[in-house]
Formats: C-alpha cells, sequence, structure tokens
C-alpha cells in the first residue's frame, strides 16, 4: 500500500479540515495537543489527525482504516491521565479525534434525558442541562476541555459518584461505530430494556479498543434547592469511615460528596497557596491541621436552609460521638467555594511541591483505615524519607495515593525505579484488600502491564475473547488496555 | 456417548440429592417444579436435574457438560415469565438448578455491601440486609420464591427501581462459572473499578446463556425513617406524567414509587376482589373510578412526619395544577399496605376475568401518554371488542400493557393468531416511540424471534459474537434470547 495516497483517497473523502497531515509539513506545534498527553508522560507521532465532523465521516475514516489494516486511536479532549488516547511512537496509527462531533442533539425533560454527541466538553453537556433547569452531575477538574465520549470511554467518576455514580450510570445509551464501519444505535431514553446482552455497559469503559462512541443519551436529575458544605476534622481515618456511615444514615441520597483530605495535602496547599487554605484555618489546634479533613456536602430537594439544618445536626451527632473533633460550616456560595477550592488544589500543590508517584486505588471503605495504616507503615519502613500525600473520594472508597520520593533521588533511572517498587508495595497491598490498582483513571498504556499481572488470569481470558469478536484485526487502540 | 453411564459418573461427582434422574423412576410429579414454567405456558423434559451444593460442584457439571457437549439450562427459582429456565423437550438438555447454594456469605455494615450464594431467594437477601439495620431494595412480587442469580441473571426490575435501579444498579461484583468451567471471581465491593472490560454488566441480564452466576456482591441502602404512600386521582395520563415530573423535582431520591393503573385494571380489582379495591374508593366520582390512580410514595431520612407532610405539600400542588383531581394519603402502616396490594392485586384479578396478551414495555415517559393513546385506538379500531388493561411502573417509563381478546375467540388456534396481531400492533407502536419490547421480564423463548425482527442487526451481531467468543460450544442455555 502506498500511505501517501492512502492519505490522499481518505483526505478526500472528508471535508478540509478533516485530515490534519505532518507528511505534508504540518507544524509540531499544531500536533503536540493531539500527541502529547496530560501528564506530559507520553508524546506519540501519528500518521494524521482525523477531525471529522459527522458521525458517516467517522464511519468512513474506520472503514478506510479497516481496508488497510491501519490502526486508530480515538481521543476526546486529551484529558486522560494513563496515556490511553496517544498514538505510539510509530508515525503508522491513525489518531481520530472526535471534538469536531460537537452539536447538543436534544433534550426531553420530561424523560429527564438529553442526547449529545460524543465530542461536546462535559461543560457543554451539564450548561445543556441546566438550560433547561435541570442537572447532569458528573463533574471533574477537566471538565472544561474533556468530552462526554472520552469521559464514557473511560467510565469517568469525579466529585459526586457517591450521589450520582460514574459515567457509567449516568449513561442511558449510545451510538458508535463498530470495527467494521457499522453503526450501532441505541440512543435510548429508556430505564429499563432486557432485550440482550449489556453492550453499551462494555463499549462504557472499554478505553476505545471496542468501538468510537459517537453520541450518548445522558441521565439528567433535578436541581437541588440547597446545597450546605462543610469541613471537619477527624483526628484519624477511624473517625471520617464512623461519619461517613453516620451521614449515609441520616442523609443517603442526600450526600453528594465526602472528600476526604491528610494533613500532608492540607500542609502542600497552605505551604504553596496559602490564600486558599485559609478557609482551613478554624480547624488548627495550635498550629496544626488536623490529621484528616473531610469535606461534606449535603443537597436539599426542600431549601438551603434545610441543607444546612440537617447537615449542621449531622456534625453536632458526629462531634458528640467523637467521630470529628470540629467542624466549620459554609454559611455562603463563596465559603462554599473555597471549600471546594482547598480539595481541588492539592494536585497543584503536588506540582509545586515536585515528583509524585501517582495511585488511583480503591478499596471496601470499610478497609481503608487498615489500609493506609499498613501502607503507610511499609511505605516509611522502606524508604524512611518518603511521605505519603493521601487524599479523595473517601465516600466511593477511592483514594488518590500518592508517594513522594525520598530525597536524593535525582536520577531519572533511580526515580523510575523507585515508582516501580512503590507501586508494587501499594498493588500488593490494594490486592490484599481486595481493591483495585484503578478506581477512575483507567488502564491505558500506564497499568496495562499491571493489568495482565495481577487481574485474575480468567477475566484477561474473556476480555482477550471478546476483543477478538469485536474488533478481529485488532484496530481499535491496539496495545491499550490488553 | 453412553449417556446412562455419562449420568452415572456425574452423580458419582455430586452428593446424593445432586442429581435427580428422570431416566431412574423419578414421577413426574417431582420433577414439574423444575420442568414448568411459572406461567405455564413451557413445559420441557430435563435428561436430569442437577443440584449442586456447592460451587465446585457447579464446575464439575459444567466440567462434565463441556467434555460431551451437553446442552445446560441454569435456573434459579423457576420465576420467570419468559420461558427462559426451561429446558426443551427433547429429554437432552440437563437443568442446573441453583437453588442447593443458598447461604449469605458476609456483611460489611460499614461498606453498605453484602455477599451472597446465587439461590439464596431474594427474601433472604432482604432480611439479611435488615438484619443489620439495612436495606437491600429489590423487591418483586415472586421475592419469596425467586433467587437472587435468577434476579440478576435477568436483570430484575420491581417496584423501586425509580429509586435504587434494577438489579443491574444492585450489583457490585459476581462471582460465575464460564463455558470452560473456570471460575471467575469478582466479588468486588468496590464502587469505583476501572480495570477492564465491564464483564459484570455482560453477565447481568444475559439469561444464563454466557455463564452461571454462583454468588453475587449487592449493595446495600439505609433503611428510611418514613415513608409516605398515597393514592392519587387523574383525568388523564399527561396529568399522571407532569405530576411524575414535579414528584421528581419536589422529592428526587426520596421518591421511591410511582405506579400508575387505568380505570379497567381498577375495575376488575373491584369486581374479582371488592375488599382489595376498597381502599380506592374515596377517589370515586359518583360510582366511577378514576381514569387513573397513581401510587406514588415518597420515602425520608428524616421522620414518618416529615416523609408524609412534603408527600402532602406535593400533592397539595398537583391538585392546585390541576395534574390531579383528588388523594388519599395513608395515614398509617395498613393503609399503606392495604394501598400495595391493590396494586399488587391486579395480575390476580386479570387472571380471574380471563386470558390476555401480556405486554412488559418501556417507552420514554414523555412519550407515555401518546404510545397508550395510540395503541388504544389502533387496537379499537381492528378489534372493537377487545380492552386494554394497563398498568405499571410509570416512574420508570415501563407499563404492564396487557390486552383482553375480543369476546368469540375461544379456539386455541384464534387466539394465538390474535396474540400475534396483537403483538404486532403494539410493538411496531413500541419501536415508534423509540422503546423496548421487554423493559424488565427479557426475552427467554418467548420474545426470541420478535428480538431477532426488531432488535438492530448491528446488535444482534454483535451479541452472537460475544456468545462465540464467551460460550463457542453453545452450551449455555440454547434458544434463548438469541
Amino acid at each position: 500500500m502506498d500511505i501517501t495516497s492512502w492519505l490522499d483517497d481518505l483526505g478526500a473523502l472528508l471535508d478540509p479540515a478533516g485530515l490534519l497531515r505532518p507528511d505534508q509539513g504540518l507544524s509540531p506545534a499544531v500536533c503536540e495537543p493531539f500527541e502529547l498527553d496530560w501528564r506530559r508522560r507520553y508524546r506519540g507521532q501519528a500518521l494524521a489527525i482525523a477531525r471529522p465532523a459527522t458521525v458517516e465521516q467517522v464511519r468512513t475514516v474506520v472503514r478506510a482504516c479497516a481496508a488497510e489494516g491501519i490502526a486508530l486511536i480515538p481521543q476526546g479532549g486529551n484529558t486522560g491521565l494513563v496515556g490511553g488516547s496517544i498514538p505510539d511512537g510509530s508515525g503508522r496509527q491513525l489518531l481520530l479525534n472526535l471534538t469536531r462531533l460537537h452539536q447538543v442533539r436534544g433534550v426531553d425533560p420530561a424523560n429527564l434525558t438529553l442526547t449529545v454527541d460524543a465530542g461536546c466538553t462535559l461543560a457543554q453537556v451539564q450548561q445543556a442541562a441546566q438550560d433547561h433547569g435541570l442537572l447532569f452531575p458528573l463533574s471533574l477538574a477537566s471538565e472544561g476541555s474533556c468530552t462526554i465520549g472520552g469521559n464514557l470511554a473511560t467510565n469517568a467518576g469525579g466529585t459526586q459518584v457517591l450521589r450520582y455514580g460514574t459515567a457509567r450510570e449516568l449513561c442511558l445509551g449510545l451510538e458508535v461505530v463498530t470495527a467494521s464501519g457499522a453503526l450501532w444505535s441505541s440512543l435510548s431514553g429508556l430505564r429499563k430494556d432486557n432485550t440482550g446482552y449489556d453492550l453499551r455497559d462494555l463499549f462504557i469503559g472499554s478505553e476505545g479498543t471496542l468501538g468510537v462512541i459517537t453520541a450518548a443519551t445522558l441521565r439528567l436529575y433535578p436541581r437541588p434547592r440547597g446545597q450546605a458544605t462543610a469541613l471537619a476534622a477527624c483526628d484519624s481515618l477511624h473517625g471520617a469511615v464512623a461519619l461517613l456511615s453516620r451521614a449515609r444514615a441520616h442523609l443517603d441520597a442526600g450526600l453528594t460528596a465526602f472528600e476526604a483530605m491528610g494533613r500532608l495535602p492540607l500542609d502542600l496547599v497552605a505551604r504553596h497557596h496559602p490564600d486558599i487554605a485559609r478557609c482551613a484555618d478554624s480547624l488548627r489546634r495550635g498550629d496544626q491541621l488536623p490529621p484528616w479533613a473531610v469535606l461534606i456536602e449535603h443537597a436539599s430537594t426542600e431549601s438551603q436552609d434545610h441543607a444546612e439544618a440537617r447537615l449542621q445536626a449531622l456534625l453536632g451527632d458526629a462531634l458528640d460521638a467523637g467521630e470529628i473533633t470540629n467542624a466549620s460550616l459554609a454559611t455562603n456560595e463563596s465559603q462554599r467555594q473555597a471549600l471546594w477550592h482547598l480539595r481541588e488544589t492539592i494536585p497543584l500543590a503536588e506540582r509545586t511541591e515536585g515528583l509524585m508517584v501517582k495511585h488511583d486505588i480503591a478499596v471496601p471503605t470499610s478497609a481503608i483505615p487498615a489500609f493506609v495504616a499498613q501502607a503507610g507503615q511499609q511505605l516509611q519502613a522502606r524508604w524512611p524519607d518518603s511521605r505519603v500525600v493521601c487524599f479523595g473520594h473517601l465516600g466511593d472508597g477511592n483514594l488518590h495515593y500518592n508517594v513522594q520520593p525520598p530525597a536524593g533521588q535525582a536520577s531519572a533511572e533511580a526515580l523510575q525505579s523507585f515508582e516501580h517498587q512503590a507501586n508494587q508495595v501499594v498493588f500488593d497491598l490494594v490486592d490484599r484488600f481486595g481493591g483495585t490498582l484503578s478506581a477512575e483513571h483507567g488502564i491505558g498504556q500506564l497499568r496495562r502491564d499491571e493489568l495482565a499481572r495481577r487481574k485474575p488470569p480468567e477475566a484477561l481470558t474473556m476480555m482477550r475473547a471478546i476483543k477478538q469478536a469485536l474488533d478481529p484485526q485488532g484496530l481499535f487502540n491496539p496495545g491499550r488496555v490488553l
């Protein structure tokens, strides 16, 4: 095959903006946003960057690739954290960027659903819901640039999973281009449909290895009438987990967020962004921030007063029970946002502080105190200078458990070796507690080998059989996940 | 192969109660509960009935069948409505009944999960949760005899889907014996786990065609502190749908049930079970029951008073808006149960009234009034004497849309022909409204041909590829679903 004429033919089938071709002198600066990942760990080189403007054009691209056995890397906003949407360095994989498919196709308020193109940003989807007085509750740091197609392909989580579930639970139907270039549409607004295998959930979370998601029908929710947010101090994670049980029993679905932050991440924010950390000052004892702080949020369908009263009552009970030592309730919207800002600034403060070996793990919430205690002991015993920056979605059992390497490991090799060894300590313990090595970020390139080592062989066998069944040529995102 | 010695060998690998053999003079009365389906539409004849007492015995049975290519029909409580767990009449399929696997393996209250064997009845699972002060919210008419394995294999729905989702949404992890006899265990108590393809949801709802579910880890919820239930009268389905939107906005997750009943099903209960229908008397105008009645339930995490006050306020607003014409709030537990009894007696009243052609359909809730109007017109035009008994889970868009044949079609052939034609009218319209021909009952034998006709060919192609990938010999429940 003459690749240049193949590209010429493909370009002729798309519109002028539909195919970016590095072989025609495209500047690397134009390619970089597509070829370099968010965390700057993976830099690929694409054969070309296809940017179809219609679903039919997506099918055209897939069929052209299928005909010549050219691998395809689907990509949304390129905000993934595991290198799952970056081509390899061979220059032989076609990058298929979906961001030009960005129409809101329709909203059905009485059915509480909306249907959107895969390339809509998450913020755009949220806005479309808000325009109808409704809520699309998925919310992540990258919501301004990540796409809903990417959110679904990676089953994104975020800050409201506790109440509303992950991207999977928020999706009712998909439109997908399959490996043969066929279009499977199940853009259903149905909450119940028992007609055969659950193909939707197979594509969700498959990280672009089984098909290309081109549109989705999503669940909407009524907007709460009141939202109360507080920061509570705990002496231990046991206290935080007890508070979680109490909060669930008292608030049930009204509990929309339960985020834990260890002292070290709080200290890092205080050091690098002192203004932002000020909202935690009332929790200090002496000059120390508490061992753990919990950001807890209650949404009420009744009123702001009701939201605050119920949260205050909960915190009072938790104080009496000794689960928390102190708490501060936001009394207006700017205080509320300040608390969230504290939580959301942690990754930035980490970056300023220096390199971190990051883990996005989950264990059953009941096991979190024991996991954190044992992991800390093991890391400390092996690397006395290392430090653990631990925070995250405690309500989901999901912790961002990050390890700062000991000083004096400045070389890339030493760091890489430390990273590998720290991973093994953390993941061995995760396995022992029945946890997962990737709660929300996915597998991509970053965790592929680890997955092959740690996933039960029966599961890997079935995953490979399914991949072979739906993508027999191995066209879609090869070398990712499996 | 000598089938008798194969059965001898298999029996020797199980315990004495582990294999029931019709070829050894087993009385048909013993076999009937296994071979005749709940609705008495399908009567099969099993080669033998395996009743393993351990997961290892399940694997033994599957491996023995795989070695000789003998088909296996997994069965739980045998309460399905589509003939999905009944062997065919050949006497060559092995029935694999799971009801001897009935241990509660463990409860983790702090993680809000429990793990149970597949053969536990749904009532047993509910009780295990209640013993810890918690709630397992799946609830169906057959809960005393259906098994959780069957509930998961068929993705059961029931009366609280609106709040808690179907069986799928209530399951966090599975243990499954695969077609090769391997054991895949993912009995995870994790709410987030993005490590590869969603195998769990592939087995859920696959009706025993891909593997045998032997255990599951399930989500638990706090028990509400108050539950208020009312029966509201609506002049039209438009009013009922408007009430639904209002109820969602006011109560959000507090809205745990929204069941609609047309006048005809109410009349049938009044005719055949007058005592049970009495709770609807306050809704009569003259001597007429209303065109539609809605059973609406609000669960509160606060108190019984709160549950009632909020529901009362909602109904007051709906009265003012003209969405309902009247309502009666249950003021004690026995009144509450009387309202549910009314709803749950409809199928019994139907049975007393005579034959019904039953449909378990869903359309987007916004489309329900138009669907019901058009379906009624079309049926009426073609069969002026036919009558529609329509009721169901309006909050999920799911209606039991049953058609009573016109008088004078007494022969089995005439009825069968009517059934087929009425199905086509209803399903054609369901398709036009983007609905489903099976919202909760599944496909089994009953809807297999209809599925093949109406499911998009791209979906069928993928389903067949997956079946081939996971069960290449076609051992599990052949001829069901696909």
